[in-house]
This record gives structure tokens, C-alpha cells and sequence, in this order.
């Protein structure tokens, strides 16, 4: 099954446009594993075994586990999503970009070493430090397009001589000369709604991925409304709209995991209700 | 003693601007360790037992070590660096580019866990996913700018409304705004000596790393007069030209190391020779 087809499934399935991210920062544990990088595991897999029924994807982000010499439990917690929720796509967030020869090894290392479904790219070396990770039939790729953090608009809101901008013309490579087998993706931050409207309007059929609502301040109605569109019978753009801290850090104490589900669960239904 | 001093000092005691490049390929090594991840930290120290006085820096790329789960040998092979050529920089080549919070996550598994003393990253989200590097005082973070990709030219090529191209942009912020504590340097390839001119004239006193001589075909000697500047005394505008393939398989057999300090003597004289 192709990460596109997976993410359609786990949609229907779970009625949900949910992407829990996992960004495990072990200052933030509960109590008995606070501080403890050995518990990155444990509180990542209670949070996966918690939510894993209401969720289209999940997300883990590479940077958390690599500064703490986590990677064989990132190693196993994947496994353990495959194995616990076969159904839930995961998404390793790693935002590489790098020439051709090193893009390959990078991608040796989320298909073959993690087992993602899918990953992020940044797209600033162009198209050639795509392409290594696209010869892996069927796994996702999503690209870098308008971010949600404040620096996102210093490059990527840059207008260009042709009158587009630079993440619209990210956009538009991605849906169309990019995107030859259809395992492309956007990353579109949940805080500019009017931004993900026009990437929906440059890239009709993308999945979208949408960091940025719960800790980070976008506004959940808004984002759906903006980019997730449907024709009376399936989802024709999905969105994956992410949400780590609010729901991973919704109680420090010994029920973070019962927390991360009712935080989960709330988040999901304020998305499905915008669908209106 | 910063990066910029350290890159300053060994290019005058090995009067060189060679750096080489570690980018391990195990199906490349020598018989009787060919195929073997194991002799990842075996092969890339013994090129730098080899190489050490030749050079002004080592740059391992993080991906070739990451595909091998040789992130144990990647610390080994930095703290050998460290311990055997104490006065050569080492830059990790990961080209990170996330927001603020995942970034500090990065910076910490660049500069605490790897103790590089630089690191190449992405510009494309912006400021904010620079600044969390430069809080790791003297430490050095070189930025893409124009890549020697035929991709590069896909977004760093474009040419911005206000008439700059957008690597151009890329290297009038990092030379100004954005380089407040003097930390910041630029990736041009070796494979455009007129971008790596435009890029000295915009940003006249950063390092330059420069990849692409060697393997890659851009040629030393434009290279040099491009991008380095000498005011009669010291260097003013310090290149760091970097050559991976071209030294590590310069044989492929039991004496690669001393064919590679032979690849490493002629590239570092060419380039010497090209200052005239």
C-alpha cells in the first residue's frame, strides 16, 4: 500500500485528520522517567498505544531523539507503531536536503533502517535531492513549502521576479514536473490559513501536512477549512494536521497518557467539526 | 579559540585550504574491510592519520554514517580528530534546517553529543532555525547558499523582484543581519567560479566552504581566485575547499591511505598554486 492510500485509509477509519507528533523531550517526562533519555521509548510508546485509534499519521522528529543517542529507540518505536497501529502511516520528520549521492543515503536511512512511510524534505537544493528518495515506490515525501515559524517568510515569502513567491512556486514544482509518482507532499504551517489556501489552490490533490495548531497557535477551524476539501464521498486533499506538545505534555504526571487522549481526542473533534 | 580563529591557524601552519571530506562508502573500501559498516571509524581514521597535516578542516557528512547506524563510530571518529590533529576544525556536514525548538534539539547532537566545531545548514525556514547554533558561543554554522547540484539552480537560482537572485539574498543576510556574533559562513560550489565571485563580493569576509573539486569536476584554480583573499599578511577571506571521493578512493586497495595523502598533496598544491 502507498503512504497516499494508507493515509486515506487511516483517515476513514479513524475519522480523523490528527497527526500526533512525537518529540520527545525527557525534561517534560512524568515524574519516575523525567530527565531519563533511556524513557524515550516508554513515554513515546504509551503516547502511540493512547491515541493510536484517532490518528491519520504519526509523526516522530528526528532532531529529539538523535541529540539524546536515542536512535535505536526511534528504531523501536517504529517497529512498535507497525506492529501496534499497522494501519497508522508514520512520517519521520528530518527535513534533509542534500545532493544526490548523500540524498541517497539519507533515504537508506528512513526506509531501510527506520521503516517511515514517509519523510520531510527541504526543497532548497532543487529536484536532484529529491529524486533518491522517490525511488522507493509507494513512500511519501513532503516538502518544506511555507513554514509556521516567524523566519518562515524570510526566504520562503520572498516574491519572485515572475510575481509568484517562493513558497508558491515550491508549490506548484511539487504538484506538477516534481511530482512524478504522485509521492509528494507539502508542509504548510497551520498559523497563516490564507497561505494554505493558496497552496491548495497551486496543489489541489496534495496531502498537506500542518504543523503548528495546539502549543504553536494556529487555529484548528481555520486550517481544515483552508485546505482539506471533499467531494460528497472521500476526502479529494487530504490534510494531516499535527499537534505534538498539547497533546504529549497535556498532564506531567503519572495519567500523561489517559491526558494525551482526552487532548487528542478534543483536537480531533474540533477538526472534524470545521469540516461543517 | 573560535572556528574562524581555529580555521585561521590551520591554514597557516599547513599552509593549505584542503579539506577533506569523510563521506564513508563501505562498498568502497579496501578488500578485506570492503562491505563492512564496522570499519567505518577504521577507515575514515586512518585517512585522517593520513591527511592531518595537509588540511585546514575534516568534514564527516553526518548521512553516510546515519545509513549505517555508525552514529557510535561518528563520536569515535570526531573525538579521534580532536586527540590527533587538535589544531584541525572539524565541520559536520548535516545541513540541518527546522524551527527554534527542534533546532536547540539539533544544535545540542551537533555541538554536545558529535563536538563538531561547525555545521553546515539549511537557510530555508529563516532565521529563527539559525539562531538556536549561534547560542553555542565561537562555534561555527555555514549556511547553503549556491549549491554545485544541477538542482541548485532550481530555487537558489531564481531571481527575486527586487533583482537579486535568491543565493544572493542568501549571502547579503548572512554577511549582515544575520551574522551578529561573526559565526556564520557560506556553501558555494566549486562548479560556478563566477556565483563563488559574486558570493565573496557580497559576503567579503566569511569562510566560504566550497565542495565539488575533485569527483565532482569544478576546477581549483577558478576556484581560488573566486573565492580567496589576501591582503599581503594573512588571508582576509578564507576558503575551505573541500574534497571527499577524490582522496578517500584515490586506491582501492591495502594503500589507500597513503594514496590518499598523495591525492590530498596534489589538490592542496594545486590549490596553493592558484593564488599566485
Amino acid at each position: 500500500m502507498t503512504f497516499t492510500e494508507q493515509l486515506a485509509r487511516a483517515e476513514l477509519a479513524h475519522d480523523s485528520m490528527l497527526c500526533v507528533g512525537l518529540d520527545p523531550d525527557p525534561a517534560r517526562f512524568p515524574a519516575p522517567w523525567r530527565g531519563d533519555p533511556a524513557r524515550i521509548f516508554d513515554f513515546c510508546s504509551a503516547i502511540v498505544d493512547a491515541t493510536k485509534d484517532l490518528v491519520i499519521a504519526f509523526k516522530p522528529q528526528i532532531a529529539y531523539f538523535a541529540a539524546h543517542r536515542a536512535e535505536a529507540q526511534l528504531e523501536r518505536l517504529i517497529a512498535h507503531i507497525h506492529d501496534q497501529a499497522p494501519d497508522v502511516p508514520v512520517i519521520l520528520d528530518a527535513k534533509r536536503g542534500d545532493i544526490g549521492s548523500t540524498a541517497e543515503q539519507y533515504a537508506a536511512e528512513v526506509f531501510e533502517r527506520y521503516r517511515a512511510d514517509a519523510v520531510t524534505l527541504s526543497p532548497f537544493m532543487g529536484f536532484d535531492s529529491i529524486a533518491p528518495y522517490l525511488a522507493y515506490e509507494g513512500k511519501g515525501a513532503i516538502l518544506l513549502c511555507r513554514t509556521s515559524n516567524e523566519g518562515g517568510a524570510d526566504l520562503q515569502g520572498q516574491r519572485l521576479a515572475d510575481g509568484e513567491l517562493l513558497f508558491e512556486r515550491v508549490a506548484r514544482l511539487a504538484s506538477s514536473a516534481w511530482n512524478r509518482g504522485g509521492q509528494l507532499g507539502l508542509v504548510v504551517g497551520a498559523t497563516f490559513p490564507a497561505e494554505i489556501e493558496r497552496v491548495r489552490e497551486l496543489a489541489p490533490t496534495l496531502p498537506l501536512l500542518i504543523p503548528g495548531i495546539g502549543a504553536q497557535g494556529g487555529d484548528a477551524a481555520a486550517t481544515v477549512r483552508a485546505g482539506w476539501r471533499h467531494d460528497g464521498t472521500r476526502t479529494t486533499a487530504p490534510i494531516i494536521v499535527s499537534s505534538s506538545r498539547a497533546v504529549l505534555y497535556a498532564s506531567a504526571g503519572a495519567d500523561f497518557a489517559a491526558a494525551a487522549r482526552t487532548a487528542a481526542l478534543a483536537a480531533c473533534g474540533q477538526l472534524n467539526a470545521a469540516r461543517g
